[in-house]
């Protein structure tokens, strides 16, 4: 049996988050779809990990088990013609049997959107979070590299969620700039749940002057969500890239 | 009685066009109905000029009359309070009273976005026309060269409008590129129905190898809608500015 990896883009704002549930609209159940439009096979795909609704991917990673004889820009093309334009494989190819999305996962990048004008954009609007009071960029710059190295982000994950191991590496960090936009990006081995938007809403109170950036070390070491800033929305929210 | 002028950005995609319509959401009547629920006022809003059905713009002009006392600043909050996200007005002016946003308009700044990635982009799918085949992208910048100047544009309208002075002036033209996106940039100082959309149309005929830039002047000469390339969809366009 063959095992097909594809990296999918997909339009967040247009789906209830990328795992199958009942009776909802979601990334997985399209995909599966369209698998079996093209295949006749039921399959279940892996990826690399859940995003929420209103998450979008420019580089989610999917994996399916399947008898098809397709050459993959054949089998490329068939799936994209059974999926909505909210979502769109942009890459197909054979890998071994034991590749998994998630287990097989060495790192990702992800990118937040900020649009810092004083009223937003009316055409980006459900792609970037807009954050009318200006930001100071260059404390923001100065505060993203304490979130470097390897850290226990229990403070940085959604309350409620589960108590393993909090422990993660983030191995870069940027803040770039164009016109009223600023763009968050960080690369690591891998995130909690909700951690990307925390540190994002962290970096926001520092913009604002409400935390200094040489507070960012006690907020990490105090280990308490409280601590941290605000989940930012998930409309800002991009998976830009998973790394194997 | 104040005269308001106002810098307009809206998403083309969620409206059927700047102009009024009976029973359709329209650009203008969100404008004039978010205005009532301000002022109290009935208005008709003045524009520089129509925009069809998923054209975008970043800067349209509108103009109004009033009495309300509301300084321009609040009065451009409040407006925009009372608007969905997908029309924001971006800033607000008094001007003199003589001022008309179509007949005062010196120029216009059109752009036109090609994506020319094999599939697409899933998450920008509304803002830009996917055209799958590789363009040449030298040789429509050769092309778009032609287009600059004194030129009557009879071949670039839609065939059917009217057939008054279709002479116009192109100031600019550019072409760039962003990985797989092409900006196609006209300066002039009016635009035909249609026309940016007719002369992307050709430009792409160019890339695609169809026609040699060479041939554009005697496509312009032909005065020949049939002569020229087809007309692109709505929602790769967007107006940037108008001068005044």
């Amino acid at each position: 049996m063959r095992n097909i990896k594809m990296i999918v883009e997909y339009d967040g704002s247009r789906y209830y988050g990328l795992q199958k549930q009942p009776n909802k609209e979601t990334v997985q159940s399209e995909i599966e779809r369209a698998i079996k439009e093209v295949t006749s096979e039921e399959v279940t795909i892996n990826y690399s990990g859940r995003t929420d609704a209103g998450v979008s991917a420019y580089g989610q990673v999917v994996s399916f088990k399947t008898n098809t004889n397709l050459p993959v820009d054949k089998l490329c093309m068939a799936i994209n013609a059974h999926l909505k334009k909210s979502i769109i494989i942009q890459d197909v190819e054979d890998v071994q049997e034991d590749f998994h999305p998630r287990y097989s996962c060495k790192g990702k990048k992800y990118m937040y959107v900020i649009n810092n004008s004083k009223y937003g954009s009316a055409i980006y609007r459900k792609n970037e979070y807009h954050v009318p009071q200006k930001l100071d960029v260059e404390k923001m710059k100065k505060a993203i590299k304490y979130f470097e190295g390897t850290h226990d982000f229990k403070g940085f994950k959604a309350s409620g969620t589960s108590n393993k191991d909090s422990v993660r590496t983030i191995y870069e960090t940027q803040i770039q700039t164009k016109d009223d936009r600023i763009y968050i990006i960080l690369r690591g081995n891998g995130f909690l749940y909700n951690m990307v938007r925390i540190i994002t809403g962290t970096l926001i109170d520092v913009g604002l002057g409400k935390i200094q950036p040489k507070d960012i070390p006690n907020i990490i070491e105090a280990k308490d969500r409280k601590k941290a800033g605000k989940t930012v929305p998930p409309h800002g929210l991009y998976l830009m890239e998973v790394y194997y």
